[in-house]
């Protein structure tokens, strides 16, 4: 095992002096960056795979294309605004989007627990048939296995897509520049709140839903109003932060937000309040961060705004040369923190 | 649910009259026929999945691609001859390699358990790592969750995987025809007596290991001596006999197949004979079954026992207007019988 730090150097426990793998380990939180920067990295080390975007950009007999992998792992399977199958083609969808790929065709594989009602995969299965329809993707390819009760959790799935680049387009969190306007696409922590009060069984006033949708659309109308965008990331688990921080301390470079600027919906702010949870390390399934060139950044706020699921976009803030490898807020009150994740996210199995 | 009858319409009970996933929904016996063609397929037909062949062939800016996905849930993690991780890559690369495609870019997806020592994900990561290089293919984009204790099962792998096919290539069980010799590459039941043997805690005399093995070079050395080879397929789960089973159901064919041609190690023989196990049906991770016109059986023949892979290669069968859709076995003692698939098969978890 490497012992060198990872870019997000100041973890509190080095991997070596942990033996085994804890529910932090897939938060989204340090302890993940710690595994895939010290274990799985290093084993697979190449050029695609060391920029940890969250797809591949390959070249194939002269075109550009995006393939992505994701296992979907959410408890409850149902829940308000979605599903594990609705989840699962939209993450995927999204995945190659954030590529500034046009996602053609995926995979579905499930794995399942024995005991699981058949009804129950149906309506999984029905989810993911509509789900791809409405992104224009084929689900192509398959797989399905079985464990027995207590080896798995009800539905286990795992989507893996491909899509085109086109031509002009080059996305990759390595792109960002001192410069670039950070625009967020609507609000955030609607997916994670969501999930966690149907899973702790809590009634909170309004309407609290997952965000899950499929930003295939959002993200063409963002380049094709600012073609020169230097990144995309749909801010999952982890959250916003996840993003922020990951971005800052890979490119080393500084980001500067104002918190005032993130919409959060009333409910998932008093939901988190209720909670003691952080609206920014709160899990999106439908938003999207774009970083892009400072004068493209109106052109991408109008074309967000113009799409239903981009009506709240705004623009939350800068990437800087100051205090590099720093995400810093300005705060309601008028005062500055330096954004930082969690060792681990408390909320597992978010996705 | 559709109740229409499968192509494998001898089951013994109709899917709607069960209604929760059982074990054998993931054997590669009827019960998984029944789920994939009763369940899944209805709600995603489309030309490339309907083939339900192993590899899902796709039109990309005039290059053929093919697309695969397994996810592997093979317990114990680590068996004789193996690990999960060789699997995992060595399984996808076959896939792509079966569809007469040069496999190119794999993804690697985890799903982990709470508590599994990170000594032995390292172990299956250098293990994936070292089958990659072995084949070729480059690992560019990756998915790691964790679930609870008892929610999950030590590691469970996904791995999908692109490639291009060469001009001129064309296999799919589709094209199988009357006329059409049936090769193998090698002995059948290694992989899954290995995996059974060590699960059972059993000792048999001889060295019983798994076959898994990346199939692409002696794939391509097949299509090399004969261009014309209609299909392909790796007998994995279900073994041999579903592989057979399959084509002749799908195909509305007959199948004949001299069941002494079939090699089986004496070891692997001997060990079904005490578990009480059909080798036809017994899974293998690193043998393939060429159909092939009856002109070029001897050039497929020649090159597969040119490459260490498929010293072993024998013709087995042939392709019949006969009996359509049955496969005809001519036993040892010269009688036949029909091969029939089990309702689930016996060996659970087997990649």
């Amino acid at each position: 095992m490497s012992s060198e730090e990872t870019p997000l150097g100041q973890c509190p426990m080095p991997l070596n002096q942990v033996s085994e793998i804890l529910m932090g380990h897939g938060s989204g939180g340090k302890l993940s960056a710690q595994l895939i920067e010290n274990l799985i990295l290093p084993a697979f080390r190449n050029p695609e795979l060391e920029l940890l975007d969250d797809q591949a950009i390959v070249s194939l007999n002269g075109s550009r294309l995006a393939f992505t992998t994701d296992s979907y792992v959410i408890t409850p399977i149902f829940f308000p605004g979605g599903d594990i199958g609705e989840l699962a083609v939209n993450g995927t969808v999204n995945d190659l989007a954030m590529g500034g790929a046009r996602p053609l065709y995926l995979s579905l594989a499930f794995i399942l627990e024995e005991g699981l009602p058949l009804s129950d995969l149906q309506r999984v299965v029905e989810s993911a048939r509509r789900a791809a329809q409405c992104a224009g993707v084929r689900i192509v390819t398959g797989d399905t296995k079985v464990v027995g009760k207590g080896s798995g959790d009800k539905v286990f799935i795992n989507t893996s897509g491909i899509g085109i680049v086109p031509a002009g387009i080059d996305l990759s969190s390595a792109r960002i520049a001192p410069g670039d306007a950070i625009v967020l696409s609507g609000t955030i922590g609607d997916h994670g709140i969501a999930i966690m009060s149907r899973r702790e069984g809590l009634e909170f006033e309004g309407d609290l839903r997952s965000d899950t949708a499929p930003l295939h659309e959002l993200a063409a109308a963002a380049l094709q109003a600012a073609p020169d965008i230097h990144a995309m990331r749909d801010p999952t688990r982890g959250g916003l932060a996840a993003t922020l921080v990951e971005f800052a301390a890979r490119r080393h470079l500084g980001i500067e937000v104002d918190e005032t600027a993130i919409p959060v919906r009333d409910t998932v702010r008093g939901a988190c309040e209720i909670l003691g949870l952080d609206p920014l390390l709160v899990a999106n399934e439908g938003k999207m961060v774009v970083f892009v060139p400072h004068q493209g950044s109106e052109r991408v706020l109008d074309a967000l705004r113009r799409h239903p699921l981009g009506r709240d976009a705004a623009r939350i803030g800068t990437v800087t040369q100051e205090h590099p490898g720093f995400v810093i807020l300005k705060t309601p009150v008028g005062g500055q923190r330096v954004l930082d994740l969690p060792f681990a996210e408390a909320l597992p199995r978010i996705c």
